[in-house]
């Protein structure tokens, strides 16, 4: 374990040179309840996820590019509740919800209750390259996502990739508590388990930003039950004008203030700096829904923030110059 | 025909003491193609979801109840793009979408992509007073239909309820024109033909205000495509603090600038009236998306806002006194 990579990132850390900000989810995350190898692979697959991101855009790629390359990481890494490591529904089954954004042109595609792709954030991705549409759901992007392995060699994948032996065991454990779905926030991460959704933010060498969400939802969820992650304003947006924001947390809560477009409209209506606009975001317009969770946010001169209101976040940061800083309370 | 219930009301009139608006959809509009029958029939259904309001209103209903009422109305209408009168996907079926919120606590609920209940409002309805979700999306959604049944007495439908004669054959000569659906805007109005997603802003005794969003869609839409309609922020948005609003329009540029959210937002942070607000949104922010719509908007103290940037959107208002405008163009 490198410790030197647990350096604490200050929630309004000033980075004036950030390239990619991550998040793998944001919870009652102690880091003395992790244990030792846990910990070790959450950072190394954040710090994957920063790198990759981090060498397309050097070599000239898109911020839609990195922050497509840094999520399609964190949802294989099983780590996190995103693609491989997805909670499961009420039913036992996956039900994922993934989104993009490019703050050049504001175009957008997600993705809602999907079971049957890989990486939930390349078929979003799809959504918005390869369709007119922004949002696909179900049966629908199902459908959208058998076309896509033609068209963009989309990877697909059935159930049991995702219904892993340790997902069904969190479930049946997290049903045996009788638990309802919305405690599903504290209960995860107080027995250091795998917990949230994933995220990134980029800017690229010209100057453009965008953000990625991916996520496996709730753990027991009804089934059809849609959070923030896939919901442009909510989960996840970008505009050049203002800044990148990926969120994740009690979706919820998330929605019913729409708080990454929230933290768009502080800076651009509000005069707000990334700093003070995603504070405000997460410590006062949250708690108007109740809400628990962080955001991450970068901006086209690379100042970046990463906020939350819970006891962690799983998170990180990549500077112009390659380096790295993780951190998770 | 009471030509007096045409009177133009301008996109930002300001009344005093409204209670209740309604929209039934915008676009390139023209009284000219309408017959005068349909005109008729606009004109009828739109002052009965807004009687219908205002006497719960008056009897003491909540904002919530009023606009759940007037957009029941309106579904059943046959004559407008949502419930009954909805467009039919590629496939031929119906997908509807549906939205409500409260402004006094900012509760939410809505459903996406549904095709087996009676009255989408009334779900999205149940969604928010019946769950813990704030948004369900498919054969979940459709699931916890089934089980309102019991609750709360929610009436399903089949497709053939949808699949009406008229909506199949309006179907078939939209694909016979070859035309994509995002053009759906444009050719379903110059033919006079039912146009638009509808919505209903009120504001009940004790000052609360509410929002509900109701459609069927594109027409030969994608299976599983979702507009902005259902979407908290885009499509449909309430806050006592700012004010109400319902959208109708081109979905998808209404979700990449988060319309509904950005009302809220230029009343809030930039100090905007609710007149300016409504008319930048729709004439400047909507523009950043290529978008053409337009959006009611109401607040606690009654002042409300009707703009449009297509040729025309079915509108109207009731007054605490009950007098009711209608216009169209």
């Amino acid at each position: 374990m490198q410790t030197d990579l647990i350096d604490k990132l200050n929630s309004t850390d000033k980075g004036e040179d950030a390239l990619v900000v991550v998040h793998g989810g944001a919870g009652n995350i102690k880091l003395e309840y992790l244990p030792k190898e846990k910990l070790e692979r959450v950072e190394a697959d954040l710090t994957r996820a920063l790198t990759n991101a981090f060498n397309l855009l050097k070599k000239g790629a898109s911020a839609i590019e990195a922050v497509a390359a840094a999520v399609t990481v964190l949802e294989d890494a099983e780590m996190f509740n995103a693609g491989r490591g997805s909670c499961l529904n009420e039913l036992g089954k996956v039900e994922m919800d993934a989104s993009i954004m490019n703050g050049a042109n504001l175009e957008a595609g997600s993705v809602a209750c999907i079971s049957n792709v890989k990486n939930p954030v390349l078929l979003a991705k799809a959504v918005m390259e390869h369709s007119n549409a922004v949002l696909l759901v179900g049966d629908g992007a199902e459908l959208f996502a058998e076309n896509m392995t033609k068209v963009i060699g989309l990877e697909l994948a059935a159930n049991e990739y995702f219904a892993t032996p340790e997902a069904l065991s969190e479930l049946k454990r997290f049903q045996e508590r009788g638990s309802m779905p919305h405690n599903a926030l504290s209960t995860g991460s107080s027995q250091g388990e795998k917990y949230g959704t994933v995220g990134a933010c980029a800017r690229d060498l010209s100057g453009n930003v965008a953000a990625a969400t991916s996520t496996g939802g709730l753990i027991g969820k009804l089934k059809g039950r849609v959070g923030d992650s896939p919901l442009v304003g909510a989960g996840v947006y970008a505009d050049n004008q203002t800044c990148a924001v990926s969120t994740t947390g009690f979706g919820e809560s998330f929605i019913r203030v729409v708080l990454a477009h929230e933290v768009s409209s502080l800076i651009r209506h509000a005069h707000k700096t990334i700093a003070e606009a995603t504070v405000e975001a997460i410590h006062s317009v949250l708690s108007r829904s109740n809400g628990k969770g962080g955001l991450i946010s970068i901006n086209s001169q690379g100042d970046y923030a990463l906020p939350f209101n819970t006891q962690g976040m799983y998170r990180g940061v990549i500077t112009a110059s390659g380096q790295v800083k993780i951190s998770i309370s």
